[in-house]
């Protein structure tokens, strides 16, 4: 990472997380939540804060390289927090995302097949301090990335993506995976950066995931062996996931490691034991905007503030619960109402009031908004865009 | 509607959505499918305007107002042709999609509670030519409404809504309707306007909606009459949505019709034979990035474009349809991956190939997005932001 690029940003981030002063980025009047328009998320820093220097430690204390995935907050102030905290890098998915992360970052992974002319041709104009790898799973994108990476006169970083249970990208035999690395290897403009592998299919809770990791390192270390067997040894074996992120370390062949959610966690990974509620720092705020129906309060934050994500662990009906409530959970939703179940509460809502609602899956509450407000307790301390959102 | 307001506009909309020739608003240089960057939604334009026209039709020919929902389009332009061929007005959700619409309808309906401080103050502050209208069911919303009209110097028709089996909002017995509609009248700033309803909970396919019709006739006649007796008629009965489109005459009461979907149609609306397969005029383009896991190929249309939600209608697994494939669907999902099921196909996709997704719920995919397409065959002809997307 050239320290001329990430220095000031660092020093500003660093400066605004630790000391609680609104963000000399985005400064805004200070307001309490009562006074801000719903829905919106919210998301509490001194969790965030929390979340980001408990993995900073865990893989400092393992040994492991940090390369979180921004798919998550999609902010380059966000990203230039975990940077500062020791990440190698950072992960992507979308050109954009690379696009944007590329101020605050010189050492980006695109963890998604660079496939189509436009995605090639903006990865290629990112800045040339910029080390780009992109993993793939196929000869067609080794061949297009490596024409692409030699007429733009860069080098290419390559991680050869292995598939290792999740059934989504990724070659499933060592054979072809072999095949392919030996593929990037014989191009000049790309470099044979690494292994990698995404263990998403383990949804397991966090007491329960013994055997399917174990299941993970015989899959991880057969590959491997092939690879070293034929003269490519992976420099890089880059995997792990928010749900197994405490448990990385038992699969000892992984250098790298790229969790997402970790930053602000949400119900699934509270619910799978990831997390404590409590290290939940994203909210949607919504207001309680009907009553009419009996058993039910409807608030105004629906599909399009929530996102229809079901929860991603062994049981529970809905798309949130209520941080403060959470026996109340959105049972069902519209574009714009949530529907809360009020069957085992005692709580009586009153159309005017106000809720945080702890959501099944983060990434895409982020996602749907533009715009998302830090608060420490009820102040809002300062607010800033979904910078990566979008194409 | 004031002509001055809408002349302009309509004129530029209708040369433009007549002529075939590229929007004046925004020009953009021409260009085929292959060179647009995926995923992206595409709207064909001439399917887009045989739907305008076809609903357009039905409501002159019933003697209905045609009041159509913007949510689905979120786009002054969509908006002005819709006004063009003789939309009385628009319908609202949100308070951006009411301000972004005043700037081509000044008679506006927000069909959404309107609690909370930030949302009365910018409803009060839309421009004063502005006739607003908004729905309601409750009492805190009725008195904070007058208070807000009153001290913005406005007077707010209101629609009294309710539930007629959808069990979202609205009251649910005449003697409630009846309190709050009195409420109302008795406010001078506000204007007791009509009734309002939303039968979304109607998802039998076209052939089977008699019977849900009957009741629903009947519960809006008992309602109705309920007023008629207090003395407090509606002169409104709005209602309406687009799988009952076709329907909306057999519910005699209902004077005004508030479809959205129409407007482009979606997988869901098809399945119900609400519309033909060749009136789904907005779909998801999408490239093939891995074919790596034998029987699927994945394509970069992912939860974060297409949006998570089931088909609403009697049957039917996954996201969405190819259009060229409809034996082949979106079986899952992750952020930025569609995994298409190859099961029933002959088709074999390669990497690197476009591929058009019809979605299950088009109004999601337009909300998640900030930039459409339009064409007319393959020659992409202009492009516009969804500008009442956000907040």
């Amino acid at each position: 990472m050239a320290d001329t690029v990430n220095a000031t940003t660092h020093g500003t981030c660093r400066r605004w997380l630790a000391s609680g002063e609104e963000s000399p980025l985005f400064p805004i009047p200070p307001m309490t939540l009562t006074t801000l328009e719903t829905p919106v998320p919210l998301v509490d820093l001194d969790r965030m804060e929390r979340n980001l220097d408990r993995l900073a430690g865990y893989t400092r204390a393992h040994g492991l390289a940090l390369r979180p995935h921004v798919k998550t907050h999609k902010s380059p102030i966000i990203a230039a927090a975990q940077l500062q905290r020791g990440a190698a890098g950072v992960t992507c998915a979308t050109t954009r995302e690379a696009e944007v992360m590329s101020a605050v970052c010189d050492d980006i992974l695109v963890a998604y097949p660079p496939v189509g002319e436009g995605r090639l041709r903006r990865l290629m104009a990112l800045a040339s301090r910029v080390r780009l790898t992109v993993a793939l799973d196929s000869a067609a994108a080794a061949e297009a990335l490596a024409a692409a990476a030699s007429a733009a006169g860069r080098r290419v970083g390559v991680y050869v993506e292995a598939d290792l249970g999740m059934r989504r990208v990724g070659l499933g035999t060592p054979a072809e995976i072999v095949a392919l690395a030996r593929l990037v290897a014989s191009h000049s403009s790309l470099e044979l950066a690494g292994l990698t592998f995404y263990p998403g299919h383990i949804r397991e809770s966090v007491d329960k995931q013994a055997v399917a990791l174990a299941e993970l390192r015989r899959a991880l270390d057969e590959v491997i062996a092939a690879l070293t067997a034929a003269g490519l040894p992976p420099r890089v074996v880059s995997g792990g996931s928010t749900p197994t992120m405490m448990s990385t370390h038992q699969l000892p062949a992984v250098t790298e490691f790229r969790p997402g959610t970790y930053v602000f966690n949400d119900r699934t990974t509270a619910e799978l034991g990831a997390c404590d509620w409590d290290d939940c720092a994203l909210t949607v705020l919504a207001t309680v905007v009907s009553t009419a129906v009996p058993g039910q309060a409807v608030i105004d934050a629906g599909t399009k503030a929530l996102g229809r994500e079901p929860l991603r662990a062994n049981a529970g009906d809905g798309f949130g619960v209520l941080l403060s409530h959470r026996d109340v959970y959105v049972r069902a939703m519209s574009e714009e109402h949530g529907m809360l179940e009020l069957g085992s509460t005692s709580w009586k809502p009153r159309v005017g009031e106000q809720v945080r609602v702890i959501p099944n899956h983060v990434c895409i509450v982020v996602h749907l908004n533009d715009v998302v407000h830090g608060i420490r307790g009820d102040r809002v301390e300062t607010s800033w865009p979904v910078e990566a959102r979008g194409r």
